[in-house]
């Protein structure tokens, strides 16, 4: 039995090519890197692109604080060269992503355009899609669900993003969202969109 | 257009479930995880496999030194500390994998029980299988495609696996493959029939 299912295996000695992978999928694989303000509302915008995209039958997965943080980058802390330390490390993860043939986000506020740019520099040409969401300052902390913004500026933390900390905007995004002005769902088809215009994926008359 | 494309968005506060994206996939994600001497075919049998899933229509990926040292484990160098974090790095890649619904197939010495072991226990149950390339050091020496075993006698390359530091063989693996007295056909049949009764994919008849 063995013997005479083994005979449609072919001995490989170097990986699977990706545009095979793609091929599967019927998608390319991307890194779509939402950048911004602590609760500017980039993972509500990840989550719901995974969705609608898992729906169409794509294939999309979030890398973020919840399973990025407490794992791989668990042994990471919160100095300069820890921070950029973690965002070299997200941006390694979300390129084998894309090799994988993912449409794959990320959902960090990588305040630091350096840090941002070398995650670019470590992508393969037009893999990489930077996207701001630029929802303003006072429109975030008024949301504020974990308090933060509060214990910042009472002080109960330091070094936080956009009081004590600086925030560097983005140059030259690939897309810029206005949260403050438009639904969430018209955030997230901004995303869909581009990635049709981008050749990731297909347009799907719905 | 955009209003009108809109509404079958619905807005999402958190990841899609895994069950989501294997239901999509007709697959489970898992982490075959192959550790075996220097030359004892892990990667060849890593990517044989990958070649026969990925032409069954599964999706397969290999995790190997050639894009993981040189991207994700490029600031760690072979110190005990540094072999520690390169395995539980790759680990934590594997389990993101896993979680993605990949069949994920990685390919290092990994000479360390307690190492293999650590990334054993971060993995959620039923998705962990270890997978024990047992070639014989002689057979392994005498291949030496690279010529580091010659090295590594001559003293020309020091703590080299199996020559002048330890391998710990697997204890408990799921998966014994004795290169030695299997065709590679045969080996990575093994490691398909083993995802087969474990319900990570399912039995394609040939």
């Amino acid at each position: 039995m063995t013997q005479v299912r083994a005979t449609n295996i072919v001995w490989h000695e170097g990986h699977v090519g990706r545009d095979q992978r793609e091929a599967l999928l019927n998608q390319k694989g991307a890194l779509i890197w939402l950048t911004g303000l602590p609760s500017s509302g980039k993972s509500t915008v990840a989550f719901t692109v995974e969705h609608a995209l898992v729906e169409r039958g794509r294939l999309a997965y979030v890398l973020d604080g919840d399973n990025i943080r407490h794992g791989l980058n668990k042994n990471l802390g919160f100095s300069a060269e820890d921070r950029a330390e973690n965002i070299r490390r997200i941006g390694e993860v979300g390129k084998l992503f894309a090799d994988a043939g993912f449409i794959t986000m990320s959902s960090f506020i990588s305040p630091y355009r350096e840090d941002r740019d070398e995650v670019r520099a470590l992508m393969d040409e037009g893999d990489f899609f930077e996207v701001f969401i630029d929802t303003p300052l006072a429109i975030c902390e008024k949301r504020d669900p974990k308090g933060l913004y509060k214990k910042a500026r009472s002080g109960e933390i330091s070094n936080f993003t956009g009081i004590s900390d600086p925030y560097e905007i983005p140059e030259n995004p690939e897309l810029i969202i206005k949260t403050a002005e438009c639904t969430p769902q018209e955030a997230a088809l901004q995303i869909i969109e581009l990635l049709e215009v981008r050749d990731k994926i297909s347009a799907v008359p719905e």
